[in-house]
């Protein structure tokens, strides 16, 4: 009965990943997912345990020829500057309209790419923030693919967010994007609810405005949700050690080894490298903008980490298009 | 059929809260929570939206005669004092020793009192602090109940938990106790996993040591998630608006408040008022430690809050032994 139970197990998870090829790296990610959900198994998680915690930019959804939420932040200044004389005048905002990467990137701190941040989320309400990122979602579209931002998410990774919730695993992203960014959309996009979402923070401060309590967004105690900020946050946030691990970059590498190296657990890590030039993009350790991978590539056999082959390993790269919009 | 459907579930909610006794308190909370869960209700809320934050201290377990955490700090003192005489010998270790409570308190920033809690909350890794909170919970006891203090959480709110719950609510701890303090114990004793605990949190910092990945404790970029740092913290942590909140202190005013002003959803919001000095302890202008209550009583009436008088709403105080111990 128990052969049966495995089998049966087996089949069903062979069906929750279509988009992924026949080969090592479908079979390590089954494997695992079976040695620690099968009762009895050697490996067993209780359901509680099962955190699996997902990188954002590259890892679930596109990340070049810009991060996305850089092309936000671009966009808005572009509406806001018709009609905000004194936006248009800021020294930072010129450079970005001339298209003048280099000086916003200038400095220790990128202080032009910050100062364009700071305009385009801080100093207003968060109801008014997500008005403004729902308004660019619904417009906007990638450059090169034609179709709106947030339908550019990786049907394989749609799948594996699937599988992995069917068998009682907690999902949550952990990005260095901005988290109010990702919760206007992560539950729609990805059915990530706001509450699984951990990325780059500021606070907020409470107000009343006519009687009736808003928050504004700021930049202070700015919390930057990357490389050892990862585990940082897993921390701060989730306050459990996943079990499993997925990202495409080495901003990703201390939350692999966080969830990898002396786990009492099993656990898995995985590295989603883009190989597929014609139908994404190529890059590893010279990246169009984000998503630099050296050392956690260098890192990853002798950590166990499965790499994945996006050209070899993947069937079909975009998500199917009702998973965005229902 | 509905009218059938709503006595079924009427019945099934009354039997939820059996120790809180019949009356409007009660009847209250009934009435929201079918209001917002009952297909075909005016108010129904979709199950995702349906989240409920409760404060920790004085709300869902005892805060006197001091908070819980404040017991642990003076206890994990009192522990090391034998074999660490640096500690013996900090001038603010033996104000505490002494019982100068007022030495610890004076200043702007408690500074007697930081240093307690730096003490005994910073310098050692998350692994280290989970096993000496877990520790002092096996061995302390409370001095006037004479039970484990894991034990002293009123059964009432144990029941509301459960009720809401059951209803398809997700349930949050949002509290001015330290998240890391707890995160050991909330899903054994609440059932409330550490990911929907916000609290005071402070980062801590990521290393590699023999090897092995640890995270070690420090107070650096301290989040005091108290008055209004509550909302602040709920979006922070959540990133949704709660419908519904309960607390017992002005320092659960401006949740309640954002929870319940201007809500595009049905809300509710509720105060325990401590009015029991036979079974647990009566105060709210002057507390025995921390709790004040006087605001947010005043409030309660012109926002809709409902009020809690233990004395009168709830037949039994503390959980069953059985609920904080399986
Ligand atoms: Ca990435
Ligand atoms: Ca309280």
């Amino acid at each position: 009965i128990i052969g049966m139970m495995a089998m049966t197990l087996s089949s069903v998870a062979a069906d929750h990943l279509p988009s992924w090829n026949e080969g090592a790296t479908k079979r390590a990610i089954i494997e695992f997912v079976e040695n620690v959900t099968e009762e009895g198994s050697p490996g067993f998680v209780p359901p509680s345990e099962r955190i699996a915690v997902f990188d954002n930019d590259g890892t679930l959804w596109s990340e070049a020829p810009l991060p996305f939420q850089a092309a936000f932040a671009f966009d808005e200044v572009k509406r806001r500057v018709p009609t905000e004389p004194a936006l248009a005048a800021d020294p930072m905002v010129k450079a970005m309209l001339d298209g003048d990467i280099g000086k916003l990137l200038e400095g220790k701190h990128h202080d032009g790419l910050m100062r364009i941040l700071a305009l385009t989320h801080a100093g207003m309400t968060t109801d008014e923030f997500d008005r403004r990122v729902n308004q660019w979602a619904e417009s906007a579209s990638h450059p090169r693919f034609k179709r709106p931002y947030l339908e550019l998410t990786y049907q394989p990774m749609q799948e594996l967010l699937d599988y992995l919730r069917s068998h009682q695993f907690e999902c949550f992203i952990v990005s260095g994007g901005g988290a109010d960014f990702m919760r206007v959309w992560s539950e729609r996009v990805y059915e990530i609810p706001p509450q699984n979402v951990v990325g780059s923070t500021a606070q907020v401060r409470y107000e009343m405005r006519d009687g009736k309590p808003v928050l504004i967004k700021t930049l202070d105690q700015l919390f930057v949700d990357d490389k050892e900020g990862k585990p940082v946050g897993i921390h701060q946030f989730i306050g459990r050690r996943p079990i499993a691990c997925f990202g495409n970059s080495d901003g990703d590498q201390a939350m692999l080894e966080y969830t990898t190296i002396g786990n009492p657990h099993p656990s898995f890590g995985l590295i989603v490298h883009h190989t597929d030039a014609e139908r994404e993009y190529a890059y590893d350790e010279k990246p169009p903008a984000s998503g630099k991978l050296t050392t956690a590539l260098e890192a990853a056999a002798a950590r166990g980490w499965t790499v994945v082959d996006m050209k070899r390993d993947w069937n079909q790269i975009w998500s199917n298009p009702d998973a965005a919009s229902n």
